[in-house]
């Protein structure tokens, strides 16, 4: 136990915040040491300050926890994992970095920054070269690395293996997204009780950008976005976790679903070997039943890391069509950033930390 | 009352044959006069031999209706709406034709037979040409038309104008459909809560075909399928009514989101001013609202028989993306076939009505 | 249309003010001249205050209303319906009662002082009697009478019949109550997903208390409470609309299944032969069926006014067990609030009115 | 691994045999060894035979089992966990029994016979010398022994200490049943979604008669039913797992809430101490939030096999007023059927184990 690293959960009262401290609970490298919450919270022991929404019990060291400020100062820790709300993460977490703390972030803002990687370890772990650029231009001795959007996770996790086996022009995505993505309380019941939503704010804009973001080449100390024509429309759906994407792809040289069955089922990602322990292996599951993935059965795949994928068919319009789902609130929230904090670990990136 | 043409339903006891006699019972044009079942249930009256699943209180005439077997002889009605099953669909229709009655379908059985049409009353009319190729070649005095599969409905009347308008190359399209599609019982409740399947049998091939053929043109007999490239993912989803579909399409000369938007809220279709009872003016509901078409709040638009678009925006993929929703049990079934009836009544092709 | 009644809504924007909207825009009697929301909102449009989630659209007339202040000079109509919430009705009803207004109340508020009636018109319309005290007492020309709580309605007109016929001694009644019962947002959809919640704020003691009120007995200008016993618990489930109620009753006389039925279906209750539009024929509907009532297939019923009873048993604890099922925004608020105020024209007592 | 206890599964593919499959997948005593089908199923592979419903992956040692008759040569394992349909589970168990197998049955067919015991091992432990007169007067070598009814099981665990510190006169019970309590396919979802059902088949008689059996006292090697009064009204509800049973309790001698809460909190049943791997401690979680138990938050506690308890309040109409959850289909289905066997080990009852 001593030897974990304590580590900091900021914007910890919210949906994803508790999804970090559950996680993170069990973890065998990090050990929650403080946990964080906005002005009005501060002081309050965290049992008290947050109704428990993502499922078992509360871990019960962090009941009695009490709330701090998001300062460096105040949290003590050489790592802290962000579950800020977009409106305010912005100036906290640079803080933060300046401070000497590696902040790995759920949070939108920072996800477009130039010299802030978008990273999901299996896919970009390149990337990670950024936070040279990010230090040496801001004066940090901390950093900033984000994960991505959770629709973005399964997307871009599926394009990588084909972009290297078969190059990728375009893509059309549809999501079927959980309620979990819109945090609690989120949607209204009356809402989704025998409805769906069209509409997921922001998502689409998100998911045609992030994606080519973390599939392009690192030149020159930034990443120049990969070529590939993203479109997507985005649903929300009475499900509590796991969202569905239904994907289809134009590729740069043709392929049988059987040839991107194998390219998906034998990726192992950047990662392979460095013993990550949140790193699922492998990443991708492949499923042939004609009735998967789906959200209930596969989201808890490789303890909510993995990716399932299914339906892989040939496109009429484009090349090939598939339907691929990942846990939106692990895989697509803290989950990913803690691996990607695994990483910084393994790199060496954490002050302090060998 | 006496003036009404009375129509026979056949498989009325399903989900399908409910909604018929629910539409029917209140049609200012038709009359049920007879029910028609399987041989099992020949003999029972209406309201003992099935579970009334469609909301609603079972029409009081219908309840005492003792069932007959799916015969014209013992039918005796010049019109009949068949919801059987496509596995039985096929010879018993034949019969009826052959014998003199006008059968409307809703089945798939016969949908691609080259001499008969998949009819929507706005947007191909003009196949019903057909019809004296059918009684032609098969010697019929009756005749059959066939309503479109559920899926298949919204997505043929937005591709009408923009055909006309624009010229239309390709659509991808993902749906989100109901529940009542699957007929009674139908789908297990475990499976659709907290839950999508991303799979509905036999549902992308109709969706990748029908639309093809009823947007075709007539040319020596027969219909050319339209030159278009369709790529369908369908899944289910826990909504009881109302299938959702995201659609991105190609066109043949650039619109703008406004433009695409003006052909689709001008469209009238090609029976306006024939005063079909059935038609909604106008076929389909244009909506601004950022998180519309919703299933709960839009499926009765058109009393179930108007198309509702929104989301229309430029698609980085293809030139324009939107989502329209329709009633899958109204316009995608009983109230398509209702209407075909009524466009058959209007062209003077039923036997003894004039 | 000159000739009806003009009607304001105050907190029109709502759940329960926008049934109001919609159940009047197509009331013989009354029309909608004014609607009215909190200060903030003054000034605004309706169609811009609020989102509709009532099902169907937004009545056309009301769409361009502005919002006005809840004064009585400000509404200018002698009869206001009331669905503000219960922190603020208090002074504001009253207010509007001393300036003329009759106030047709959907609020908690005043629902237990003694000079203000709990009305259901089938079951206390003697009750109106108090109208009288309360002009005298408080020196208003208006009047409050209020609706009840939404579990109480399907509750206190089941007992009703059945005090009458035998005599009640006691009662447990366990809810299952729909999500619209809590309003818009109202629950989070994370909560009602393959959940339900054993609790409903403040719903226990109001079905303990209310009940007892409006069956009891006018008694030299008061009411005073019937001698029976009411125990409740109370849950929340994933239903949209439609209250359900389970009752275990301890009668004074014994009765069979048959006799409790038989009151029950025979029932017409006190304003049977007024012609009161919203009043159902008959209030109470007996069902047979093994698996009814039930919400999806009977909150409908008599246009969401009547109350829909079932699986009448021997209790082998009390005497008889039922289910009974009402509308909660519909029998159990504005339809409620509605038809009391009709009862109070047909009494002639609203100011200028005759 | 070599040391546990060969068993089998009879009626393996349905809901429940699922369900005993994986818990016994873990179990520290138990290795299945054979899994029994009807007759049609003989011979095919488990994972070909039955569609997995019960969460996370069939157990890989399953997947290529291949189904057995269920006949004691066939099965050759000392104990069987019967999970057949009550239509056929008479003579199967039977002659299991006679053929030296004891079997832990979850079915009701034999629950009510004289010489068999239903049986929650902290509840009547003891009624096991129910065995000894079973295998004396039908001449057995092995056994049979019944888990209850999934709602008789937390009905009954209350029951019991509050029958123990104050003596219980009467119940009157109403309960919320999850849908995986009908199997699969069970409940169709167009009749779960947006409805709950006031009906489950053949559910209240059990409620009203098994908890009197299991709480009843041995006398003269016969079980002489608890003279309490119970009366039950059952619905369901939208929920996955999970019974909810709402409680009103008559008690003999009058207790306050604590008092209730503290004789339910220091339950500990007969069997504490004896180790039994799926005995949870303690068997009964209170809880003190207003709004628990919920199915979603409380239904894995300990393990699926805890009963939680909360909103105990005094009862206008008998003493006490409380509610209960309990994991269906572990403690009061496949769980409690284990966990009877396991019992049957700690005293000896399995023959050629010791």
């Amino acid at each position: 136990m001593s030897a974990r690293i304590p580590v900091a959960v900021i914007g910890a009262t919210g949906a994803v915040g508790q999804r970090f401290v559950q996680l993170l609970s069990t973890h065998p490298w990090f050990e929650v040491a403080a946990l964080a919450a906005s002005e009005a919270r501060v002081g309050q022991r965290y049992a008290d300050a947050c109704p428990w929404v993502v499922g078992g019990e509360m871990p019960a060291p962090a009941r009695d926890m009490v709330l701090r400020p998001a300062r460096a100062d105040a949290l003590g820790c050489p790592l802290a994992f962000s579950a800020l709300p977009a409106a305010v993460a912005g100036p906290l977490e640079e803080e933060l970095a300046r401070a000497g703390v590696a902040v790995s972030s759920n949070t939108a803002t920072h996800r477009m920054d130039p010299d802030v990687p978008i990273l999901i370890p299996e896919v970009n772990a390149n990337h990670l070269a950024l936070v040279e650029v990010q230090r040496r231009r801001r004066g940090w001795s901390g950093l900033i690395v984000t994960a991505s959007n959770c629709s973005s996770a399964p997307v871009t996790m599926v394009l990588r293996p084909l972009c290297d086996a078969f190059g990728v022009r375009s893509v059309h995505v549809v999501t079927l997204q959980a309620l979990s993505g819109a945090g609690y309380p989120g949607l209204p019941s009356l809402d989704m009780l025998d409805n769906i939503l069209p509409f997921v704010p922001g998502e689409e804009a998100k998911l045609e950008r992030e994606p080519r973001k973390m599939l392009g080449r690192l030149v020159g100390g930034a990443v120049e976005p990969a070529p590939i024509a993203i479109s997507a429309q985005c649903n929300r759906v009475a499900v509590a976790d796991g969202h569905t994407v239904c994907l289809s792809i134009a590729l740069e040289r043709r392929a049988t679903p059987e040839q991107v069955a194998e390219a998906l089922r034998s990726f192992r990602g950047e990662v392979a070997g460095l013993g990550l322990p949140s790193a699922p292996q492998p990443p991708i599951v492949v499923r042939s039943e004609e009735d998967r993935p789906q959200p209930k059965r596969d989201r808890d795949a490789g303890a909510g890391m993995a990716v399932t994928v299914g339906r892989i068919q040939p496109c009429p319009v484009h090349d090939v069509k598939l339907v691929a789902l990942a846990h939106n609130t692990v895989r697509g929230a803290a989950g990913g950033a803690i691996l990607n904090a695994e990483l910084l670990v393994a790199r060496g990136l954490i002050e302090g930390v060998s």
